[in-house]
C-alpha cells in the first residue's frame, strides 16, 4: 500500500497507530476460507488490538471475539458481535465477571479450573440460568518430541489436564446449571510445526469421543490461535495446511470449529509512526531520540521484541545507532545496534508490525498521554481513538485534590 | 502502622493502591533535614508516583518537582507547586512542551544535548524568553573502579560528556536567550556505595570551578535521585552520609542543592492490595490466582522485581506456589516459587514497596480498569484516585464507531 506518513501525520500529530483495515480483511478471509469445509467460527482475540473500531469491522466480516475480562465482553457487544459469537476466556475471572457474562447469555464460558468451574456453578445456580462450558485442556506432550510446548505445560497457569476435564465434564453432565458445550486447547503462540499442532488435537478429540461413549456430546472444538506473523524473518505455517491438519484430527466428529486468532490478524496492519526529535552521541554511541516511547510500544523493552523500522528520508548515508524515546529508563529503546541513515529533527519513523499487543498494552507512564488511532481503508484514512488529552489524565484525581 | 486491610476491601473494592502518607512525611523529612546545612530543594521526582493528592502532599511539606514531560510538569502545578519549585528534566523534549515551559517560566530546564540546547534557544527566542539552563553531565568514571556504573555511561542516553556540558555552558553566556543556572548529573538508581558519589560530585565541581573561572555562575547542583529502598534485604546508603559526602565535594561553592528522590519517598509508602480468585494445581505446580494482574503492577514481568508478599489468613500452612494475574500472558505474576499458605477465595494479599513504579506504569491491557489509589494518613483513609469505568476505557473511542 501505497501511504502518505508525511500528510498523516500532519493531519493527526505524532505519535501514532495507524492500522489498515483492508490487511485485516484479508487475513480474516484467508483463514476463514481454510475452514470452508466445515462449520466454523472465527473468534478475533480481542487482547491483541481492542479498538471498537477494529472489533466492528472484523464482526462486519463475521467474526466473533475470544474475550479475556468481562470489559473485553462488553467492548465486543459494543462494536456489533453477536452474543452468540461470544467466548470468554482466562484463569482468574471475578464472581461479577461471571455473573455478568450469565446474564448476558454468551455462546460459551472457557473454564480454566476445578474451583473456577464450582463458583460458575453456584453463580449460575444462584442466577437461575445454564451456563455452556467449554473447558480448557492442556494436551501433555511428551517433552522428548517438544520440548519448548512441554516446558509450556508444567509451569504453565492455563488449563487442566485431560482426566481433569473429564472429570469437570461429568460434573457439568450431573450439574442442572452447567451444560458441558465445548472444549478448548491452545498450544503456543508464532506456531511454526504442524507435528505438535496435529498431537494436540488429536489427544483432544479422542478426549471428545470418549465423552460421546458416556453421552456427553459437545458441539464445539475451540483450538486457540497461535497462528504467528512475519516480524523479522520467521518460517510461518500455511494456513490451509493448519486447517487440515486439524480437519483431519477432528474426522467422524460432528463439531463446530472455533478458532481464535489475534496476532494473525492485526499484527501486521500496524504501524506506529513516530517523529525524530534530536540526535546524540554519547561517547561512541550514536542515539536518535523520537517522540513515541516504551509507554506508546512496550513490546521491545518487555519481551526484547523485534520490530522492523524505517526512517522516511532520502539519506542513504547508514551508521550504527539505539533508537530511543523520550522516557527516563534505559529500557527505553525501540531498536538497539541498528544501522540507520542520519536524520534531522521532524523526519518521520515507521515502526512496523505494531498491530498486535501495542496500543492495548501502552500506559500513561511519564504522564504522557495515549497516541491516537488511524484506521486507512480503502485509501481513506479516520481517526478511530482519540489521543487523550491532559484533562483524561487527571479526570479520575481531580475531584479529590 | 495497624491497617485494617478486610474494612478497607470492603469499602473500595479490590484491587487498589493503598500509600501512607505518614511514610512519605517520614521519608522527605529525613531527606530535607540532612541537607540542612545548605539551601536545598528537594524536587520529588514525579516519575515515580504521580497522583496529584501524592504531589500535593508533598508540596505541602515544601518539595518541588523533578518532571519528565510536560504533563507532569502540569501536573506539579495543579498540585499547588510553585513555578520556582519545578525542573523540566529529559532526553526527548519536544517543540510543544519546551515552548509550554518557557512560557509557564519553571525554575529549570535541564538540557541533555546540543541538539536540544539549540532548539531551545530557538524556540526562546521565538518567544522572547530568557531560558535558563541546567546542562545534565555524565561525569566519566574510571570503568575499573566502578564497572556497574561506567558501564551505564558508554551505553546510555542520558546527559552529556564534561567537554561538551563546557561548550554548551559557553554557548550560554553567549545568548541572549540562554541563562546558564544550573548543572545535574545523576549516578544510578538504588545507590549502595558512597565512592562513587564522591567522585561523580568532585567532577562535576571541578567543572563549576572552571566554569566560574571563565565567569560563568552557576546557582544550582542537580545531585540527581537514586536513594534507594529496602525490597527485600538491600543494604542502603544512609541518608546523612550520603548528604555529607555531596556537602564535602562542593566547598566552597555557592550553590543550592537539588536532589531527586523517587522511589526513596514514595516507595515504601505503597502497597497492592489483592483478592484470591482461586488455586489450581498444573502437573505439581500450585497457582494462586488474584483478581490483579501485570496491568497493574507490571515491574515483575518488566524487571524481574521482588516484591514482599503476604497472604492475610491464620493458615500456617505453607506450600510452594506461584502468584498470578488473570491476564492471558505467562509472564503475568507476582511472585515465582515463593512459599505460601493455603487460601481460600476472597482472602486478600499485600503486595508490598509498591509505591513507585507502580500505578504510573499501569495500563488496561486485557481491557482491564486500572484501580483505585487510596491514601491513609492519621489512621484516616481516603480515595485518591477512583477506579476506572468501563465507559472511561471506550470514552476516546466511541464516537468513531
Amino acid at each position: 500500500m501505497n501511504i502518505d506518513f508525511k500528510k498523516l501525520a500532519d493531519k493527526y500529530q505524532t505519535p501514532f497507530y495507524l492500522y489498515d483495515f483492508d490487511h485485516i480483511t484479508a487475513q480474516y478471509t484467508e483463514l476463514k476460507e481454510s475452514f470452508r469445509a466445515r462449520k466454523s467460527l472465527i473468534a478475533y482475540a480481542v487482547k491483541a488490538n481492542s479498538n471498537l473500531s477494529v472489533i466492528k469491522h472484523l464482526s462486519n466480516l463475521g467474526a466473533g471475539a475470544d474475550c479475556v475480562s468481562i470489559g473485553e465482553v462488553k467492548r465486543a457487544l459494543k462494536a456489533g458481535v453477536p452474543t452468540y459469537k461470544i467466548i470468554f476466556s482466562g484463569v482468574g475471572k471475578s464472581d461479577e465477571e461471571i455473573k455478568e457474562a450469565l446474564i448476558l447469555d454468551i455462546l460459551l464460558i472457557n473454564v480454566e479450573s476445578s474451583a473456577e468451574l464450582d463458583r460458575v456453578e453456584e453463580l449460575a445456580k444462584s442466577l437461575n440460568k445454564v451456563a455452556r462450558i467449554s473447558i480448557r485442556v492442556n494436551p501433555n506432550i511428551d517433552p522428548k518430541t517438544h520440548p519448548y510446548i512441554s516446558t509450556g505445560l508444567h509451569e504453565n497457569k492455563f488449563g487442566v489436564d485431560i482426566d481433569t476435564a473429564k472429570r469437570m465434564y461429568i460434573k457439568c453432565k450431573n450439574s442442572e446449571h452447567l451444560e458441558p458445550t465445548g472444549i478448548h486447547c491452545h498450544i503456543g503462540s508464532q506456531l511454526t510445526q504442524l507435528e505438535p499442532i496435529r498431537e494436540s488435537i488429536n489427544i483432544v478429540a479422542n478426549l471428545v469421543r470418549n465423552l460421546k461413549a458416556i453421552k456427553i456430546e459437545l458441539s464445539f472444538m475451540d483450538v486457540g490461535g497461535g497462528l504467528g506473523i512475519v516480524y523479522k524473518d520467521e518460517t510461518l505455517i500455511n494456513t490451509y495446511d493448519y486447517a487440515q491438519t486439524i480437519l483431519d484430527s477432528l474426522f467422524g466428529l460432528d463439531l463446530t470449529i472455533i478458532c481464535e486468532p489475534g496476532r494473525f490478524i492485526v499484527g501486521n496492519s500496524g504501524i506506529f509512526v513516530t517523529k525524530v526529535l534530536y540526535e546524540k552521541i554519547n561517547g561512541n554511541k550514536r542515539f536518535v531520540i523520537v517522540d513515541g516511547a516504551m509507554n506508546d510500544l512496550i513490546r521491545p523493552a518487555l519481551y526484547d521484541a523485534y520490530h522492523r523500522v524505517e526512517v522516511l528520508n532520502n539519506n542513504k548515508n547508514l551508521s550504527d545507532c539505539n533508537l530511543v524515546g523520550p522516557v527516563c529508563e534505559s529500557g527505553d529503546f525501540f531498536a538497539k545496534n541498528i544501522d540507520l541513515p542520519e536524520t534531522q529533527s521532524g523526519d518521520l519513523i515507521t515502526i512496523y508490525s505494531a498491530g498486535a499487543y501495542g496500543f492495548t498494552m501502552s500506559s500513561n507512564y511519564n504522564t504522557r498521554a495515549r497516541v491516537a488511532e488511524i484506521a486507512i481503508e480503502n485509501g481513506n484514512d479516520r481517526l478511530i481513538r482519540k489521543r487523550e488529552s491532559f484533562e483524561d489524565l487527571i479526570a479520575n484525581e481531580i475531584e479529590f485534590l
